[in-house]
């Protein structure tokens, strides 16, 4: 059951009102790296993780996405309370669409659940998780680089922030599965060639951990192991009926 | 510069088509954890990656990928190789819309470049990448499981090995960075919120190494720091216009 | 500022697990009509409403709405908690995705803000909210006919139940404005042709309070007052370049 | 049966072709509260609903707003018809894309056919229809305070009024059906929970005809009553099969 | 401006109505290669084209797509037309979302604009509309070939026949522009490497007249030609930031 | 088989970074005529045509694709090199989301499969790519037109040629099958309506070869010749429930 305070979590200020950054700041809450997608994400990975623990850091975090999302929310309706004062081309998506927050991004292109990853693994879930962490983390720091006005960007250093602890609450929780260094996970052991490392994009080629023993057997120059397929054998096409054996022979016929 | 061989990186071998089973493929090539989304991701991250060792391992994995993708592909045309001996009600994806592959899930929604996780930052991405190998390791494994064709586990299981390797390279490289175990990236330092956890799910509440001493400070019963937020002052409601001062009295008049 | 508290906010049960009726309630979590598209919508509408009286019953309801996506959520884990005793082709979407909900329809597409309708105007949401309400309890009748779980029956009459409700309170808010039967709101008032209904179908003509005096004045036969618009001037096309003044001739030339 | 005369419904004159002014026009070309959306909303739900009367009217209302996607088409043609005169950033949309309408919004997002709310139910469609009325109406007036054009704010102004006049039937048919002013509709009473409001929301809250006696009984106080719910029994994870009594102690295990 | 008759423009006949067809009828109602993607290509296009010729000839094509798209809405509405007598997982969407039709593919996705293939040329837009007549007509001759109705059969065999007129009408309007089978067209002239064909996908290798001579020169192994390209300068990784001239190193050096 | 060389397939020169030319040439990286669109369609095709000469074609130009898209990235790198030295509003997009090329278009909108044209038959698969070539072609046009740096527009150029080039291929490969000028294809001969030109968009009539005798036969004033179609019986309101035989009578009768 969800409960509300009008109260924000956090103080939320904007010292001066700027439409045109008020479009920048959808990105967080309409966007792919936005409030909405860690808060979904992480509330719906918790109606299957069977685990209590991690079922409840899910939730804890996801109540935290949402009351981030309602900060990023005011922060864009304090840009736009000025927007009778803005010129059209100055935030046209507010103008025509009307002040205050909606689900869009910065380019004006609604949310959608294609954002979220999660599903059917908690050790999955929790990769999803970190990886969501810095895909914020990252669009948060390009927002204050973008930002001349003191109270949004201490807010926004706090949202920052808070990305940081649940990427490290995330890891503390794959530390404590032990994996979160361990590439391996689920109920399906990988077969013989898991070492191997193929060199497809040839050219200022660099060698490191990545692709090095021991962890690693590195195959310089690698060739097509898989032969030639099975060429399709179903189309609709009145070509290919007429003359399976030799198709190509009868389109070239076609131009004799 | 890309080339092709026509034959297959890794064998591709299906004993028994089935159409049907042709359509839950679909879900590692034009689905959101498929090989299409590793290809693209790891590609276009190497095109801003300053590092040209990182750079090197995205296409060297990308180009794998795509020839990963290809050998979904020919899964799916070997299942619909006897398109038109199937009943179309056992798999009307392909008798609607033709065998062979297509850029849709097993649902029958188009691929986006919304699944794609990337951008700004090298940190940022490798997480991602995590992530993704993790969602595509799991939609194997569920694939294997619903499989009953030899031919066709067997190249699903050296798919399902691959991203266990990938995920070992991307991690080794995060180690590298020192950055596999440390929350922390970036260029802006947290504020000092970063070690608070906040018990916002409340009910079945669990402790554990995610939200306990030494890394975390805990708040069982959190309260909202934030105050009362501004009201907004700016929507083109004609009653607002009129009587700004108490609006809420005012809707209270009309029906007084 | 969001809080939560792990008891649901009404009895979920679910007596007889169906995978592939869980399936069919993804419509109201992830779908147009669905739980999340009524909070999304009404709590969005509440940073840009001025009165503070819509204002909390925009977030009162919100709020709700939130607890019944949980409680769909809650119904369709119920419903896939034997997912492993459930055949492939019997709940393809959760063998392939993982058990539990998901931001999907019941046809498997992914949910997109698009479905939200709000902006600028508190009628304009008034009215948005009412046509949301009357979708979702269409889909919960539509689910409640589909059922042979007398506990998932119980719930989502619930759900039904509430959808009434909160019609209920958006219509009184209306009236209290005098909106509700009223076409007219904002701050342009309409020309002359306001009363004019023009019969542009025909065949099978019918007249009632919605095309006859005195509200309106029927046309029933009309015809084009907007004489022939000017064509287009500026394409790219080569063939217009070299000879504006007779495009349509040049083309009947070149084949003389 | 649908038949076509080049001359347009109402006038349409441009006095000042200004392809940035053609940009912000797309929101009703191509864009949610746009013609399409209206157009194609009423004519599909006429395929469903049984009664003549309101088939006819919506076939009307329908074929009319067709003729206004078409006026709208021929305000942008006209405004992009010195688009070779225009600079790339002053209209990148129709640079790139060529001069005239597509079906995208003042975003450049591509219109889809999740704006529409129909199906089932003809109250449920009334409804709906009444709230895309007002979203065209409220997008047309933000569209006519920022155009400079004579002309072209003409042509606006009759297509809002339109808007009106179509809100006008749909109430007075709803009207006819005794479902302007009552909530209820279908064939599922509701159960006992209909008249409660729960004040779910906490701080500056507001009573009035919305949650106030005698329609509603106010809780102010809402709590839980579903109780716990059921853990999920069923997700892939390797960690719940070796042990799923004790998930959380046995993480909890593994640090210590 | 448009005008309806309520009459078909051909005869709509469904002697046994099946609401599992009408899904695989949806196609070509909201699908890809349906009726309203060529009605709202043609016509759009029918904006921006000078020449009134094809002007004209786009819109009597488009008016006629509309039609169809009506014919195909009563399609799918007879095979609705028993659904109350249709088990729910015969015709899970339209038991759920309603009878009739939606703008929805067989999959149940959404119709989306960018289907549509227009703009800023004739030659491109006619190129484009014989393509899509080509969807049009494969995917009717897929439902008629999985239909076993015959009313049904007989409107989708006209349908189809339809399909092959309208792509004889722009292939003889571009025969009449000399561009049905000349690949130029606009106004900037090709460089010298307009003959080259690159064996970029090696094995099997296959002549014809589409790579020989004399309209092309064949590259049988072809390298690049393109040199290293540069590497970008300017993500936001603090690695880069401290240590640009040896990026690599510096990750080797981490680990050593 | 996939593999990649790190030079470029040709060169790629930018002399002046412009990070606000860099959105627009999003358009042909991850917009709906760009290569990302043409590679794939190609590619996708070649799984399912039989014929192994127009499978090799494919194959091969859906590499030089891949190289090609490869190009536009390099040049939006390229054009990116400098972010750090933009103002945020002259690309915000590069500015928020990361420097580097993203699949999106210009307009920031998600590349999504929906652009791809493919399916089922060999004919109507070349007719899509003769489309998909003409509308990269004509992008290209709009670019170099908007573009004011040497080495950008010699690239651009270059892909420009390429697109007739392939469109060349396609072409000749139709004409081998003598489908080129042929509208006719496919397993379902036409009807006896196939020469019909129904004259339905009325004012402004043209005639010419796309519409006169000897192949066509034009009718200029065409009457419905469909009848009155049956008036759906499914649907789930009330109202229509109890009265089916006088449903227009009833709503009257509630008035009156």
């Amino acid at each position: 059951m969800f409960l509300h305070r009008k109260e924000t979590i956090q103080p939320v200020k904007v010292d001066k009102p700027d439409a045109a950054f008020g479009i920048l700041l959808l990105e967080q809450f309409g966007g792919a790296t936005g409030e909405l997608t860690a808060a979904l994400q992480y509330w719906v990975q918790s109606f299957h993780v069977e685990d209590a623990g991690v079922r409840d850091m899910l939730q804890d975090i996801a109540i935290e996405e949402f009351s981030h999302l309602e900060m990023v929310g005011k922060l864009i309706a304090a840009h736009t309370s000025k927007l009778d004062q803005t010129k059209v081309y100055d935030a046209p998506l507010f103008k025509i669409k009307g002040g205050g927050p909606h689900f869009l991004d910065s380019q004006g292109s609604c949310w959608t659940a294609a954002y979220i990853n999660e599903g059917g693994n908690m050790v999955r879930d929790l990769r999803a998780n970190i990886a969501a962490e810095a895909g914020a983390r990252q669009t948060y720091e390009a927002l204050i680089k973008s930002c001349d006005d003191d109270g949004t960007k201490k807010t926004l250093h706090h949202l920052l922030t808070r990305e940081i602890t649940h990427a490290h609450m995330f890891m503390n929780c794959l530390a404590a599965m032990g994996k979160l260094t361990d590439p391996m996970f689920g109920n399906v052991p990988p077969d013989d060639t898991v070492k191997l490392v193929f060199n497809l994009s040839q050219g200022e080629d660099v060698r490191g951990p990545w692709n090095e023993a021991p962890d690693f057997e590195y195959i310089a120059d690698p060739q097509p192991a898989g032969g030639m397929p099975p060429a399709p054998v179903n189309t609709d096409d009145e070509f290919h009926m007429s003359k399976k054996a030799d198709l190509t022979g009868k389109v070239k016929d076609l131009v004799s």
